[in-house]
């Protein structure tokens, strides 16, 4: 199929690869022209703007975003929206609330261009290599563009979730769950760590990974992390987020889930932000006020 | 190799299974005779005391305990140490808790006999057609038995972890994150069942399990289980745990190890088995008292 | 002083009273007549409609809103504003999210109408006898208001906290610390009734409600709970929320403040709500299906 | 009435303070003589020796022990035990495990002498001025020692509980308690201090210790805490902790009780004694691993 993709950082870079290797003919677009030229020589189309990109395709068209969530969408949408047709496709292929998603949808629906969200998972080798895909939209349009997932996806890796919003849903929380799985996996290690037994993580990390209950990916991914840094020496514990975890507990408290799991991975990564905390002080303060237990001084 | 084998319950008939496929001569004791005889046709020799178990081997022995942790491992070794001769190797390959394996151990080497705490993970099925395995004992008499572990275990799956109790040590902290694991994942489907999308939780799994950042063996269950029962409308979501968590837990407090996760992973469980709860009591009465606030009257 | 009471629910009857007693002339307007009825026998005057309680006041009027947050407040500020006049002060005395206050103040102060969000603490008893206040505003009109407060307020019972929105804010911050008291309370009640101890709460509660570290009102509230109900045998333990802990969660995320205690407090609410969980569910599923273990089937 | 104390820690040096006050005929021990002798201006008959201590009172003799829960204790008591006399009453006033006071009682028990395990609340003043008492052993014998406690306590300010280990049960739970409410304090000024106001603390606690439902003891410790430093600078968010929590948790788990916010409360004080986690290089590492997002290096 032919198709453009919009964003080339680490995702949609990795995609366009997929994509070409499976004889998509892809018109490529990126703020920056660095990837689209190196894009070039494995066959793609590199264009140097948004109409560019629209006038190499003939309706009904089939283009991909892969940008970051929030503004970056919104302001795409808006310069697309003039140029599409009718009948054309436009794919969100990143991280963007499904509630954006849905309206979006609907916005785009008043001029006849069919919108999805479509969660990726996989990482970046997922994206270049065969990923995992949740798609929501219109389901008799969906059959129009299921080839290319087809090629992108690993066998069984892709799913039509439903309505607009399902897509961007499925991945929302599929990120929830990651938060979980992660930091059990990394409780895990810290309680082996403070032990006095004195293991080798990597071992640990590749005889759970192979035919034990809690083998999967992520468990993959912390053996090869261990063989590179046997003890993670080199880098800190700062836990950084992206915002769907969040949002996932922001969904399970409207909707009166009880999700304590994928709420507490979320408040140890703030926690893992601060070096020093303001409600530690006060109840540190609170102990010496009524035991008179020692505090400890801050220089 | 020959050995003997005592508990013939789900994981030690399947390892039974296991090791007779891989052409041990194994020796088979359980309290019931039902399961030996059914091994008997699969080539093992089905004895019908502990005794005669010792007796079926030449020393140095390998026995392998496949029972329940606590009292029943602890009567077993009581019946089984006056037979035991030094050079002796013991195994439990059950869910016993570290330090009384480490004590264990330490009794058992004053005879001479070798104690091996092995943590056995991979379910039922994993005993039947490969497992994980993770063992501590002596490095050096661990050689000896290697090949059983090579012919048990799926490639790289079994780790001589370090010293006694090691062993055990790493199968209870594994079983801490499958824990949090199962947690995180039962929550996110719990935020898709609330959801207004109506999702098929069979091909939800599917796609998560295929490609993306959590696919795992638990994942694969997971679609495994809504394959035969959609909504899992047939049981309740009554969450029993048979120790190892707790140990976990008790553990990492021990140890000043900060695991949210899985700790709140147990006390769901805990929370699961009760119908109403006094905490619940306390809050809304407190509420009524402050507030005004209506209360539920049981009835 | 003279002012208008709008909302002659449990807490605006009370404050009321409260301002009766203190000798403020007060004009009162209920959807429902009866409450306003009843007041006239202390001095209030009843009004029928948002209109006339304007008309009762004269410029710089002082008018108190006690109706419930959200689309109430917002209707009766709408009716409200076209009859007001630059320099009269209008309070929410409710539950508002703080930044519906902050966008009400900037809206009304368009009008020279000067709004007040006043976080109200104490109850249904501190409403009548003496609450706590948290004032957001403007400094300098608050001392034309200062001396309701004072007649309200126990001693030290009220605080002009800062500009709009900061008033909700502590009030909202407030209730998020009252879910966690609640909470910890509860399940120190929940201990004692599972341990094999046979402890008479209301002692216990009254015990600890004199002289020790964990001393305060809501402990005085549930001896008085337990005074009436020793096992409180005659309600369920469903934990009922009004918004306010959400919000605060919600907000704690927007800071990236790790607040788990109030989290969990939260979720243990929505827990309550559940007679059987999906997640539960899911976790026994996953369960069977490695381990064979049974599950609790429904019937 | 005449009785001995030993330990003249914070907390026996002001009970003794309390005492004699009373006018109780207090001889005191302590290891350190200069307590003692500080006292003996108060009246007390300071001893230094446990042997003249039992010699300076008259069967049946009253002994209370302020020592340090865990081996001191159980060294005070070896030595006590051959020079009491049957009909003696020992007090435990610490913060023994309720375990361990069950199994000294009934050791006791046999020799004549009547145990007494007395949870003490209300800090340090409580201690001198009034606090509370939580009291577990002989409801008869109770009767005799019962003056004391009218004296120590606040009004309403003690409880006979029931036998032996309901006293430092009911303390135990009461410190569960304690670490929640303080945690949820906590929580709230981290919020407000991370909010966009500009709050006064030291005038936040005030107004929500007047009035408010949150009000009790430990609000205004906050408030006390505020006004020696306003924003805490000067001291670390360290917060230790001293055993009666985890005892809680590893309560809470042996009988199946949901506690979490007790637990949180718990592994919020662990996490806070760390600079930095091995959970978080995990995530962090994991992070990197499957996406590529960059991770903070260690120097």
């Amino acid at each position: 199929m032919k198709l453009g993709l919009i964003g080339l950082g680490k995702m949609g870079f990795n995609l366009a690869q997929n994509l070409l290797s499976s004889g998509h003919e892809t018109a490529v677009y990126d703020v920056d022209p660095a990837p689209g030229e190196r894009l070039a020589g494995k066959g793609a189309i590199p264009v140097r703007s948004l109409q560019k990109l629209v006038e190499q395709l003939e309706a009904p068209r089939i283009i991909w975003m892969m940008v970051p969530a929030g503004t970056v969408v919104g302001n795409v949408i808006s310069e697309l929206k003039p140029l599409l047709s009718p009948g054309d496709v436009l794919i969100d292929g990143g991280n963007s609330h499904y509630k954006e998603s849905m309206a979006r949808a609907k916005q785009l629906d008043e001029t006849g261009v069919h919108y999805f969200d479509v969660g990726t998972s996989g990482g970046t080798s997922g994206a270049a290599e065969g990923g995992s895909f949740m798609i929501g939209g219109s389901k008799e349009v969906f059959e129009r563009i299921e080839p290319l997932f087809q090629d992108m996806a690993v066998p069984k890796g892709y799913l039509y979730a439903g309505p607009n919003g399902s897509g961007h849903f499925l991945k929302m929380v599929h990120n929830g769950i990651e938060y979980g799985m992660m930091q059990a996996i990394a409780e895990g290690f810290e309680i082996l760590d403070k032990s006095d037994f004195d293991f080798n993580y990597e071992e640990v990390a590749r005889v759970w990974s192979n035919g034990s209950v809690v083998r999967g990916w992520l468990m993959e991914l912390a053996e090869s992390a261990f063989a590179k840094d046997a003890k993670l020496d080199g880098i800190k514990g700062v836990m950084q987020s992206s915002g769907e975890g969040k949002w996932t507990v922001e969904t399970a408290m409207d909707l009166q889930v009880s999700a304590p799991i994928i709420a507490m991975s979320l408040l140890m990564r703030y926690r893992s932000l601060e070096e020093d905390t303001f409600h530690g002080k006060v109840v540190a303060a609170l102990r010496n006020e009524f035991g008179g237990h020692s505090v400890v001084t801050s220089e």
